[in-house]
């Protein structure tokens, strides 16, 4: 903070609580927690932990299980209680990449960065082959390959269009977007439930059909392995994720590697052209199935109130990530913050009355497996929406997966009674950003797992930063792209909301309970 | 062109030639340029054998062979008379890169990025190192490290931080700065004489002769290589130029290579926490030292009318490229367009008064080599500045180095009398968008050359697009980064002005003769 401003928010704490007096805000807690976390942060410690010394955090791979062990001796060592990996339920198989080389031999030469795709196999060894490009336009047009993909390097005949960044790469929101989030009006339930998007297009199933065609029939004939690529990977930022099926008893999948488009069209276009394109391709990759259960990092700072430390606020993040890079903004931001949050609360000696729990998830990226199967086991199934006695304890879930930046305010997910409670808690914070409530939902990660089972769950709104565009499920999703004055003002926030929910007298409202999903 | 401006051109063709009635342009040639250029053009066709098929065009390199004789037969195929590899004088040794291969394997596994700086020796073979941190701040700090470089990658300890892109990578100019530029009133000459900058900072001095003295103790004690970095290496653009001497008689450098900021700085962070870190390294390099002449493309449209068919226009750009991409806009889209706008001329049928003759320079990256050579034995030697007989019988040269975007208008040099010239060439072609002429020097490619020996020689103004941002000297310098329709219009530009230059009465205006150099 500049010295200048240095009281500027103090005079932020005092102007809004008229406004808003039912709503009892600790303004001396506030300051403390302000302190702690914008002057004596470590959520960067935290974050280099995660990334640089983690490498990437694949469910069940290697790197996430770096990541967890220090994520539960870090707690530990600041005195947060019960610190655990707490299986959740079966996951599958681990998967990390031991080699990746990749290059044209000929025209001439040329390295590639090129990503394998998680749960794919290797080449066995070095090979060095031919492209061949493959029209994969249907099943039908894949038929025409069967039987010439031998020691074949397979590259599907599409360009991606190179479009130059006449937009600026990162952005945070204007004034006036939060205006026009704050003023939304609740939306009408989708009579198709929650989370349903529109119909998967005909012609996508085609594809994606013909592709997995191709996939079956290069793996049975022994191609060596596939190209694909995105409009989005460009610059040299790649984006991958899943190559296929990861369960213990899924076999490997055929080996499909995603590359840059500048490369990828390049290769299409000169062997489209009539000049042969032979490549070097050297992956080594290696399953874990010995442990297929996932685990959850849990640890908690016990209530004090005999009659409240039962109840539980929840704040979590996923820990898990995807190969490339090592999931810096998706999420060991999330995950970070919420350490340091504990970290600011323990280090200031708070007795909470209720009992304060992060979880940090795994199996998110594969579909919130992590947040959901502990939400399952310890406060109801979603298919038969019977709370267990935890159910009824709960007060609220916060949850943080939006990437790097700064808090511009929360998502209500249309619990509309808990408006004026977060404008009240924002208050403190409105001079760093923080200002807007919205009734919208959004959704995508975990808080998901608490709403979809009735329970209060809730994710900030952020600064975009640069997360569609550069680091979301790329390799640039590393340890640089995080932006340090923005995680500070996350955890302080989540600790400061953490606190109230835990020291405020009623839980806090809930929606009605959602109908069974079966 | 859309349908509906279909003759949009022609009123722009009208209206501005009252005010400069004086030069005269021939209209009816100037539509049919356009028509050629803009709707039957091949400038797309010829970038991509300048790039996707020859690969990178370092000088003297294979991919620059490649590239020269394809121009050669390209032209010659149009019926461009005498194309010929033309040697300008002693350039040094080809280099070409043979493998790359460079990844992380402990404290895990992750392939990196990373591009050999040209005329760097190889590491014979896959070598696994650990990871040494240099302070390099100067020689004295460099020599604590005598007798412990043995097998070590080197990084050197400085971090280059990350700046998010919140403005966009690419731009084009807007009015105003235009006529900003329109405005510039001529300069008083720089009392250092062309070309002087600033003098060298102490510091950097000091810097680069620490980092020389690490490279030659690394060479001589054994170590396998090392790292280097700068800020503007991220999201997987890596910008990578020269390793050291290539004269014939330098030896091999040693093995410099360019990382992305972001492997960079994860590599330093985990080496300076304590964390060995291992690197799998294995690079082949081939030096070319057979020949050493450094060859132009050159090529001519005789002149037809017998009093100035030995009267000379020019047009050039350097076909040469550093390594990492394929040139694609510095300078494939100079060269491409410069023989595109022969194709055009020729595809009219033009019979030229003047011979028109093209350029096409090597060595450009290492100082203007190839065009200087070309000026210095044709036209004078700017260590004496006495003509040859050819000096006086030169019109003008035209250049285009500046990447991809479209031309905006054409920089003077200083060239005051030509101001109304260019304005009316211009006129024709100001609805899209070339408007522009000022008094400005541009400088840092071949029309200094001509410039130089007191020769009209010109560069446009074009659109800067991305060319600072990400491709300039980077690996994203790629065919994918051109844009299609930027590269038609510089071409017909180019095209018309050639030919007003080739037909007009009198030779362009001169400056005064410059001094001798020596």
């Amino acid at each position: 903070m500049r010295k200048t401003n240095r009281y500027a928010w103090l005079l932020a704490l005092s102007m809004p609580m008229a406004a808003m007096a039912q709503e009892k805000v600790d303004l001396e807690m506030m300051k403390k927690i302000r302190e702690e976390g914008l002057q004596r942060s470590q959520v960067m410690d935290i974050a280099f932990n995660l990334t640089d010394k983690s490498g990437n955090r694949l469910t069940n791979s290697a790197g996430y299980a770096r990541a967890a062990n220090y994520a539960k001796e870090a707690l530990t060592s600041w005195g947060v209680s019960n610190a655990t990996l707490d299986p959740w339920g079966e996951f599958g198989k681990g998967w990390d990449l031991e080699k990746a080389y990749v290059a044209i031999t000929a025209p001439y030469y040329k390295p590639i960065l090129a990503w394998p795709k998680t749960w794919t196999a290797g080449t066995k060894g070095l090979k060095n082959a031919e492209i061949m490009v493959v029209e994969a336009k249907d099943t039908l047009a894949i038929q025409a390959y069967s039987g010439k993909l031998k020691n074949k390097i397979l590259i599907i005949d599409q360009l991606n269009e190179y479009k130059h960044s006449f937009k600026a790469d990162a952005v945070r929101y204007t004034d006036e977007q939060l205006a026009r989030m704050a003023a939304v009006t609740p939306a009408p339930p989708n009579p198709a439930g929650p989370g349903a998007g529109p119909a998967i297009r005909g012609s996508l199933n085609v594809a994606a059909r013909a592709l997995n065609l191709l996939k079956a029939m290069a793996q049975k004939e022994g191609a060596i392995g596939m190209f694909t690529s995105a409009t989005r990977n460009h610059d040299g930022t790649i984006f991958a994720q899943g190559g296929g099926a990861y369960k213990g008893s899924d076999p490997e999948n055929f080996l499909d590697m995603a590359l840059g488009i500048e490369d990828y069209n390049t290769i299409l276009r000169l062997a489209k052209s009539g000049t042969p394109v032979k490549m070097d391709v050297d992956v080594k990759t290696k399953f874990q199935d010995k442990d297929l259960q996932g685990y959850n990092v849990i640890a908690e700072i016990p209530g004090t109130d005999p009659l409240l430390k039962d109840e539980i606020v929840m704040i979590g993040a996923h820990l898990d990530s995807w190969q490339t890079g090592t999931g810096a903004t998706d999420n060991a931001s999330g995950s970070a913050v919420m350490m340091e949050a504990m970290r600011i609360l323990k280090t200031l000696g708070i007795q909470p009355r209720r009992t304060i729990r992060i979880g940090l998830w795994s199996g998110e990226e594969q579909g919130l497996l992590g947040s959901r199967g502990y939400v399952k086991k310890t406060f109801a199934d979603p298919a038969n929406m019977q709370p267990l006695p935890a159910h009824e304890k709960f007060s609220a879930y916060y949850n943080i997966d939006n990437g790097t930046g700064k808090i511009r305010g929360i998502y209500l997910q249309g619990n509309t009674e808990c408006k004026d409670i977060f404008s009240a808690w924002l208050a403190p914070f409105n001079d760093l950003g923080a200002t807007t409530v919205t009734i919208s939902n959004t959704g995508g990660t975990d808080h998901q797992a608490f709403d979809g089972v009735g329970l209060p769950g809730f994710q900030f709104i952020q600064d975009p930063i640069e997360y569609d565009t550069r680091t979301h499920h790329s390799n640039m999703d590393v340890y640089d792209h995080l932006i340090a004055d923005d995680l500070k003002q996350i955890a302080t926030i989540v600790a400061a909301f953490t606190y109230n929910t835990a020291q405020r007298d009623a839980k806090l409202p809930r929606k009605p309970m959602p109908k069974p999903r079966n």
